[in-house]
């Protein structure tokens, strides 16, 4: 069997989730590891495979199936999603939501034009909960649709604690409110503010003889990340928070509350939960199933750009057809 | 906006949730009901359909977009679903695991020929709980799957009690085990034993003076049934089987375990659960989403049989593609 030719671009925490999640793969292998970095510095662990700048990629263009862009969603994505599309079959995890139509139609013009099928924003969210959550209200229509996220480090507010001015490090969780999966669960569809889903908390280390007690104020009144949360200040030692807020770890909880029946008499709930251990890797992993549906898609002549709604679930399994409604169906 | 007209096959449990989901659906409406009771002794809640013979449907296969077949997977089915799939788009649940290839292969030639577009097999259990093993097997291939029914009624046990000596009625559920449920969500990949995963718990009714162990004792060692479980029999007046044990609630929950990280130091768990208070009505609300999914497939001359596998998840949405981009990626 001829497997698929990976190429990872970015050689980050995913893109290590991307060359391990190959070897799980078995209809895979990596070709090479894209980089800014100096490649003759980056040791991987495949064997077979190499780095190179990625100024490179362009001359790899036919042995390469797909590349997997592992950069961030703040500068890395918007600008090498449309470069790469013009050469390659693509996966990204573009995750700033409000950017995505925009971002989906860049990349549709580039990809239709170059004939490469390039899916973006897939990952857990955007992807497997975009999925759910369109499931859920197709399928229970009057109803109502929840999204809640954690236990897990959030960068973007983590990275804001670090703004402020005193603070040397900081890590924030985002947690469900116990309270509001309880409602949910419970099946009583509650209307919940942003204050009752999630609450934050805040490990914080500040420089010696800092103002403790403004650095808590500066956090909890700072609009759009904390204002309109109960937000949870805990100062602690670098060491303590090296040691302790090391990880990333991440998850979270889709539901879909809905009522059917003469009189809406019957409750139905759907709950869709991830605890992630590692949030790369799993991103990775998701990225790489959506790499097989990419590569197939291709191979079918649909080109364009794809999310995660656009693709049916059987592109992403190693199993034919055949196989899956005799084993999984 | 034109609606897309419906047609229902069969006016039972499901029949009656689907005329009732078609109401929570804007983009349909309810043409008729066919049935092979007396029509006329039919009382749709539906002012603008009628109640028609089965013989009937053929002569009105140009003002019906999609037909439902809401009859049993047993006997209906295997013969409906061919006939209508010569003259409709059809959605259908079939669920005998066994057979589901077999079915696939006949309705797929029958609606090739007659192009046709028809979903077999949907639901949730086949269905939704079928989407999300592929879908977990394709993003932790280094995992394992697990599927738990209930708590709620099965039929078919049910069926079986009441065929032993002396027992006038029955019900059955399917209970997973707590244990069972600790283990796997706490990311230890059991192996799990059929007795290991579900406790068969059963409410009977018996004739008078019956000998009430030798029953429990014909229950307990039913093969195929119940010799495998760990089975807990109730006997119960018919007065409280009718009070406490008439709902036609249901559930279960779909787990996917994996491993990821250079030493599988990394556990992921996906789990996906429903809680319905009705399973009939849960199952109709599937089945119209698919039936819109029928439609715009038809629409695009994607014709034969599919299965939930084949289709991605945007054609089951009311909402357009850009919409879905916007609102839930």
């Amino acid at each position: 069997m001829k497997k698929i030719r990976i190429g990872i671009l970015g050689y980050g925490n995913m893109g290590k989730g991307v060359e391990l999640g190959i070897t799980q793969n078995k209809d895979m292998e990596l070709v090479g590891v894209f980089t800014r970095r100096n490649p003759e510095a980056i040791k991987l662990l495949t064997k077979e495979a190499k780095a190179y700048q990625i100024a490179e990629a362009k001359n790899m263009t036919d042995i390469i199936d797909v590349m997997i862009l592992c950069g961030g969603s703040k500068s890395d994505i918007p600008v090498q999603g449309p470069e790469f599309a013009a050469l390659f079959n693509t996966v990204d995890a573009f995750d700033t939501h409000a950017k995505i139509p925009e971002y989906y139609d860049t990349i549709n013009q580039v990809a239709l034009k170059s004939k490469k099928t390039c899916v973006i924003s897939t990952g857990w969210d955007p992807g497997l909960f975009s999925i759910n959550r369109l499931y859920g209200e197709a399928i229970l229509p009057e109803g109502k649709n929840y999204t809640f996220w954690g236990k897990g480090v959030s960068q973007g507010h983590s990275d804001a604690i670090r703004r402020v001015e005193g603070v040397l490090d900081a890590k924030q969780y985002t947690i469900p409110k116990e309270e509001a999966l309880r409602r949910v669960r419970n099946g009583d569809m509650p209307e919940l503010t942003t204050r009752q889903r999630h609450l934050r908390e805040c490990y914080v280390v500040a420089e010696e003889r800092a103002d403790l007690s403004r650095i808590e104020n500066d956090i909890k009144t700072m609009p759009d990340y904390f204002s309109d949360y109960d937000t949870v200040v805990h100062f602690i030692s670098k060491e303590e928070l090296d040691r302790e807020h090391n990880r990333i770890s991440h998850g979270g909880i889709v539901f879909q509350g809905g009522r059917t029946g003469l009189n809406n008499e019957n409750t139905h709930i759907i709950e869709y939960s991830l605890r992630l251990d590692s949030n790369p890797d799993f991103t990775a992993n998701v990225l790489l199933a959506y790499a097989r549906a990419a590569y197939r898609l291709n191979k079918e002549g649909s080109y364009g750009a794809k999310t995660v709604f656009d693709i049916a679930p059987a592109y992403l399994s190693m199993k034919s057809n055949e196989e899956l409604r005799r084993t999984l169906l």
